[in-house]
């Protein structure tokens, strides 16, 4: 029900005489539109926007309904946030670096290569200058977005052969999306953007070599370990990729205030939620992927290094040409160094420690 | 408002014919109390309280207002929880650690020594198991319980003198609570139970030779670099502290359905938002810390191992005598031996370059 329709209806109820408006006008029954860019398989990326709906609807004691729709099923996965720009759907549960054909920009809020792990993509995001950043930047974009998500860090994909120095990188058909495209390029690597139904046969057949999806709990369900067993961490340019819950600003405007405070509070709680599942979901399935034969391999370190370079060379390109991404990149960069100067500390010496002990 | 006294107001609106009891029975004006065990100065920990009071005034539209006091205010800070057991408080927002007294598994709801960072813990929680445990746990302490907040990895406390092996450990008179006070002692440590304002003037006339707290950025309000110089991490009793909002069970199933959703979707939200907030923090208060005079180090190898032993003889100890600290223990434990296998993989290397590559 659109708002217009509901603030007509209520005025014959007004006509009673009870004092109905204030409390009647704040819990009007609405109901919206949100397009997944993910389809219902991952049930944890797309769950993402079922939890969303799910928090909205339970706080709103079911009044704001939020209907999710898988990817493509009213529209393509990739052009949720643009359908969503333009008011064709109300909201869209995506990740903002599927934009980035309009602005490399869009990278930045999603995830950067060797920038920030998930917890401290939340901090730059929540307290450390990112937010009111990407609030005027999605602004601009005719989106008010919000954080309701998180996969971690993901795997750096897997491989029909090893890679046993930058040499092998050259020349390697790799499956890979956004600016890290444009990173690898820089070392030899010839990025494919192939849809994720392709990549299994694409694979198989040697069209390409190598592919990256997002961890073990997904990529698992491609079956990839049967066609190329070799499977590299990290996935230096996802170190924390945020999925975002987009709404059309136009739309955001016409909520009551507790509504949007339920699309706010419910975002940030799928934040966690979301994260938390594949934190869960991730250990048993990298356990049943070596057990299916899957080689687990570190990138050696003369690609990281390299990659890390032609990365910063990236963002200096970038941001000579996009004032956007130069501004939020100079925010997230200074955030970063002063972010892992701390991590080191406490949270890095805990896990190693407990890793070297993690017998039962 | 009672919602007693709310549903007999109602009956008189009822009366007028027009439907509204279902309208207004989901939207009683309600005001409760949270009693935090923090001072207002921890903008962060008390903060915690007041963001998800925050949260559920504005999801319902103002209409459940839940007033937060600091500790002391109303009920003492230590006994925040009990006071919520008991009804005299409708809610606290307490690390459950603070409640070992009663029962040792009460430490597991909040940080095991050697156990769960803050990601694994959520994991744990929302999707590992523990979730259900966790709640049968409280319910049979009249209690609901929400994950409202986390520290992450905390440090590992301010000592007069720095700790050089295993050796310097023995005697050494640390302010330390809880399990973690039995652990130390199994390597000789004398644990000291000492309210924080009196910390600072035991440090440094020497009637203690360490105390520990939290972290850089609520550690440096405290001052203690003045009077014990030496910084040492990890907390390796505290990867990641859990503070929980906990609500009285009677006065929690009062509440309307969608006011107890708010309260859960808020306490999530305000899980993340308080890591972050920790996050965002601590890097400037580490760097000032040194600035001021902070020796940063870390604690020695055996130092770490022969902890690590003593926790699992008092883990072994306490399952033999709490039936609910070993029901909690097994889970958990189960779930950090696979979470830790897989941590190492993308996370954790994906930090170590970062942090190694960390300049602007």
């Amino acid at each position: 029900m659109k708002r217009r329709t509901f603030m007509t209806g209520l005025a014959g109820a007004a006509g009673t005489g009870i004092a109905m408006p204030a409390l009647a006008q704040s819990t009007p029954s609405i109901r919206w539109r949100i397009s997944s860019s993910f389809p219902k398989s991952l049930d944890t990326i797309y769950g993402g926007a079922e939890t969303l709906a799910k928090y909205v609807s339970e706080i709103t004691d079911g009044k704001f309904v939020i209907q999710v729709f898988a990817g493509g099923e009213i529209v393509p996965p990739l052009q949720a946030i643009e359908a969503t720009q333009n008011g064709t759907i109300e909201m869209s549960h995506s990740t903002a670096f599927y934009n980035i054909g309009k602005d490399p920009a869009w990278a930045i809020a999603a995830a950067l290569p060797f920038g920030l792990n998930a917890r401290q993509q939340n901090a730059w995001m929540y307290y450390g200058g990112g937010g009111p950043l990407l609030d005027a930047f999605f602004g601009r974009n005719n989106l008010v977005g919000f954080a309701a998500g998180n996969s971690g860090a993901q795997m750096g994909g897997w491989f029909r052969k090893e890679i046993k120095s930058l040499e092998d990188m050259k020349g390697l058909k790799f499956r890979v999306t956004g600016i890290t495209g444009k990173i690898l390029a820089k070392i030899g690597v010839v990025a494919q953007a192939i849809a994720a139904a392709d990549l299994y046969p694409a694979l198989e057949r040697g069209a390409i070599d190598a592919a990256e999806w997002i961890g073990p709990y997904d990529d698992e369900k491609l079956g990839f370990v049967k066609v190329a067993p070799y499977y590299y961490y990290p996935g230096w340019w996802e170190p924390g990729v945020v999925v975002h819950a987009f709404v059309n600003k136009a739309k955001w405007q016409e909520l009551p205030k507790s509504y949007q405070n339920a699309i706010k509070v419910a975002s940030q709680a799928t934040n966690a939620d979301m994260l938390a599942k594949y934190d869960a979901g991730n250990p048993g399935a990298i356990k049943r992927l070596v057990g299916a034969g899957a080689q687990l391999r570190a990138f050696p370190r003369d690609v990281m290094e390299a990659s890390f370079k032609a990365a910063r060379e990236v963002y200096a390109e970038t941001s000579a040409t996009s004032p956007d991404f130069k501004t939020l990149y100079e925010s997230l960069n200074d955030f970063r160094a002063d972010s892992y100067l701390w991590w080191q500390l406490a949270d890095v010496t805990s896990d190693i420690f407990n890793i070297q002990n993690r017998g039962k």
